[in-house]
């Protein structure tokens, strides 16, 4: 299903190369501010633009559609689109015998029939989560009192990643990438025990982004190298905040108050100007491919921004299960 | 919410010293051959006894209450549960204002007032994956031509597993540890983009499970030190086969035919038999804290079993929802 | 599928002469007393004794499984069931071949194979409404300034309804009926225009309950024979009290503060001691076809109470939707 | 929430004075023919024009804007919308104090604290089912052997529409009507006993459609005043033809095979052209309200294609759950 949530719930659309793409959003509360202004600043961080990504510049424009009056929520559905606008199709000529390694060619011609929209990816495209950045800006404003920060803290094995980004570009490669998200002003108690731990919710929505292969929270991995005495975090205050944060801000499945932390895993861009080698399903026969068009040598870089909307999703969508949130923002 | 899945669906309960523990499965096909005794071999795996894990025997005798006519399901839901018996509720005396590190005792005390059950950790006691393990079995069932199988692959930093385990014992410690799990037989086109894709059921299910803290899919966290010419996995035959399988089975979200494999991290047991600080919520003041009762010094070597039932249910929904199990079972 | 709710969520299972019948509760409060003397009242009132109702007899008693500590709620699901102890099963030998006109001997069997179980009626039994009863206790207990009051008002098309119904059992034929639910106490505000209109969750819920053909809410289908101007409750006093209450309690889906008022249409029992015509699916061949066993001449009499608590049930989600109940009650 | 179905899942959204509205719909199959000319009947049907409806004619014109590709869906979710163009404003403002009488005026002012788009019934207004009859004509092509056939049965109590409309619209009045809704081609099997009957999920859509009071299946409320010798339908063929159709089709939930019948109550019109009393919120004092703008004499006019719209949706989803529909149509 194309749509996540308990009670803030998305709904995303769209295709790389279709009319439009965007999301739809139930469970805003009634009274929010919102303009369109809102979406430039993190429809920015997620375009295309720093070196390494692709040069493709999209408006990316988004429009409420519905759900806004007098330059306020109302309580019902926003709909919230761009319209693909500055899209090269000739660069995307569908070569549906030869599925490219490392992307969703075969899977989704299995799933669909052969019947999906493949130019540039179509609704697997990383271009759908534009929605889900736009999403993640109502979500931070309802949020207003957290503070969401995620970083790229590593690219191609190295913390330099200017230059591990710079190199994969002129070996005609790409490189993939751990970001890094820390969330503060999260109140204790949010999240269940089954199965909606917080856990569970951040990572559901996280692995629908193109391209994650893990994820981790806390002292995540390293974990599974500690013994108990060095992964306990001491209670140091009345106010539950412990000395160390192994455990990313969450025990049981639930918020304790302290920042949450989590990192992701990146894989790197799997369309690459090198030749690689496939099958072709018609001839039945190894192949060399050569992919041509405009991609990012680094996927890695613009997701950040999108993992914040993600985290800022379910937080909402917990805050709310909790009666933290107002039906009516005053 | 507690409950999981779709079509195929799953609902928890129960405490670790109240009166049951279980699940209730809803959408399971009419026509399954169904017995208490299939349950045993999965259940045993689960169980106390092996070194290192509590010597708390329970019988963790499944019942079948509902849903079975003639040794057959009936297409209605089938009510599983076990009585808790052996509960020797004199070791875990409420210390209600001095919660233990790493545990849920601050979170679920915020959550519900103090009214939750904190004997043996409640609702929030791994005895509950005892039901998700019994869950685990009727989709295994189901999936009849699948292969599940996990394993503990590392505890404490070493793949001898047993040495780490006896040497935390002797310490008083405890520690953490890897589980693979590697799932062949699955067809390609399972999943979705958004926002179901395998992977996000997958890690919502695994992270409801006590002690988990990270979970990595294919080469995974590997794959962000990775260049794409490296990561991408070359389709080598007609049927989808690939050289590598660094997508541990899934691009796109969607399943394409060879092995899912994911790794997860468990972190050491919380309970501890060393003196720890922690704070005293009622006089605010940090304390010294000795955890007594039985415990699993490495819950990590439990975990397997449970790793199996979670990915089994994920995709029991999945081959459903992709109409691929008949709603009757002839 | 066996659910029904969105936050306040009830999972009903269990067969006529299974092991039990019962539901499992989630999402009630932390912190609610409750104890088993709690269901005796209404389960006394769904339960058969009067006139014209079947003189089976079960003790009925409800026992909490799960959920429940130091009395009180725990915020943890709730397993509440009932052993099935006085069952004739010899009454019910299952006559596969020749379906019972009025019942679902027929639409089951196409469902499920013929794997379902049809002793008493099995999963489809009115006998199934006590995990709903059940159910509705807790829900009037959340909602404890509200009234719930429904009554059979007519019977065999007279308000005569033990006339009506000794007439049916002299001739060995069975009555439908009218019962009308109303509710004082409910706030405005609560449902949703799309789809969650309290009408389409009111509705939703009472179709489930074994044979209800028809329901109405306020005027109804005397609405449909009215002007406007006849139908327009007027509004009178400044909190929202309307002159007239032709909607029922409801506008645009959403409560006004008035009554909530809805009838429902029971059919007549479809169990008949007089002899009747069906087809033998074996022999392919019109058949006589007498019904032995005990049986309700008017199963309407024993509906009021299964209204009352399906109404608590939608209108607890609500009100938790709203906001309007705590998770944590003191 | 503004969504509704399981596997066929329908989002609605828009307002009748804003930029748009329409419906996204999830899980269409793969590879449906579809055209943005396939809308046109359905729209016209459901359009103003014929005599005692609103004089406002809007192109209605359907534009699908995700989820096609070379004229065929793709499996991706599909998004209809409409633009509103011809909106008189000046006819609509906002009456805030003084709540027109059978309108959600004060319910919607309750529930989104006075945020809602109020212009035209905002959220609220009868418009909105333009996107459920756009998604109806994606169910019916889907359910392409089924045969939908709804009709005003009954207006102002009278069999004589026209002359019951010509009358109200002299008065300045509104009527009422009866909708009945046939559909054949109905397989055996469809629905569930709990809790999602046929009566319960077509209930559930019917009532979020404006103005509906009442349904009933089948001889509906005239089978609470039969006996069960009359009610029962006596199964006549084999194949389980019933040589009456007292059930309208459906037994346990579950449908039988044969039509399924029911019909609805649609109150009179709200908004009329005479006087109404009722209180102006600011003063508190009882006042004289003449609601101007154009308006519909008899809504229940317009209903029967929205109506057959919601049951068709209703009846894809379940087929698409018991896995009588395939995810990609060839």
């Amino acid at each position: 299903m194309n749509s996540f949530g308990r009670v803030f719930r998305i709904s995303i659309f769209g295709e790389s190369h279709g009319p439009s793409v965007g999301i739809l959003l139930d469970g805003v509360p009634a009274g929010l501010l919102l303009d369109e202004g809102d979406f430039t600043n993190d429809m920015e961080r997620r375009r295309s633009g720093a070196k390494g990504t692709t040069p493709r510049k999209e408006a990316d424009r988004i429009k409420i559609l519905s759900g806004l009056f007098n330059g306020k929520t109302t309580g019902s559905p926003i709909l919230l689109a761009t319209e693909n606008t500055n899209t090269r199709s000739s660069d995307y000529i569908r070569i549906s015998d030869i599925p490219r390694p490392g992307h969703a060619d075969l899977t989704s011609s299995v799933k669909y029939g052969g019947y999906n929209d493949l130019r540039g990816g179509g609704h697997f495209s990383g271009r759908l989560t534009l929605g889900m950045v736009a999403a993640g800006v109502v979500a931070k404003k309802i949020l207003s009192t957290f503070m969401f920060n995620a970083a790229l803290i590593e690219a191609g094995g190295t913390q330099d990643v200017e230059s591990a980004v710079n190199k994969a570009l002129r070996e005609g490669d790409s490189v993939g990438g751990i970001v890094e998200c820390r969330i503060s002003g999260v109140p204790a108690g949010l999240g269940e025990p089954f199965f909606d731990s917080v856990e569970s919710l951040i990572s559901h929505i996280i692995f629908s982004i193109p391209a994650i292969k893990g994820i981790e929270f806390g002292a995540g991995f390293s974990a599974a190298r500690m013994k108990g005495s060095e992964h306990n975090d001491s209670i140091v205050s009345p106010g539950g905040k412990t000395g160390t944060n192994n455990a990313g801000g969450i025990n049981g499945g639930i918020t304790n108050g302290n920042d949450i932390v989590f990192r992701i895993a990146v894989k790197p861009t799997s369309s690459i100007a090198r030749t690689q080698r496939t099958m072709n399903m018609e001839t039945k026969e190894m192949t060399d491919l050569n992919i041509e068009g405009r991609h990012d040598t680094c996927i890695a870089l613009r997701v950040p921004v999108i993992v914040e909307a993600a985290a800022a999703i379910v937080l909402t969508d917990l805050m709310m299960l909790e009666n933290k949130i107002p039906g009516i923002i005053k």
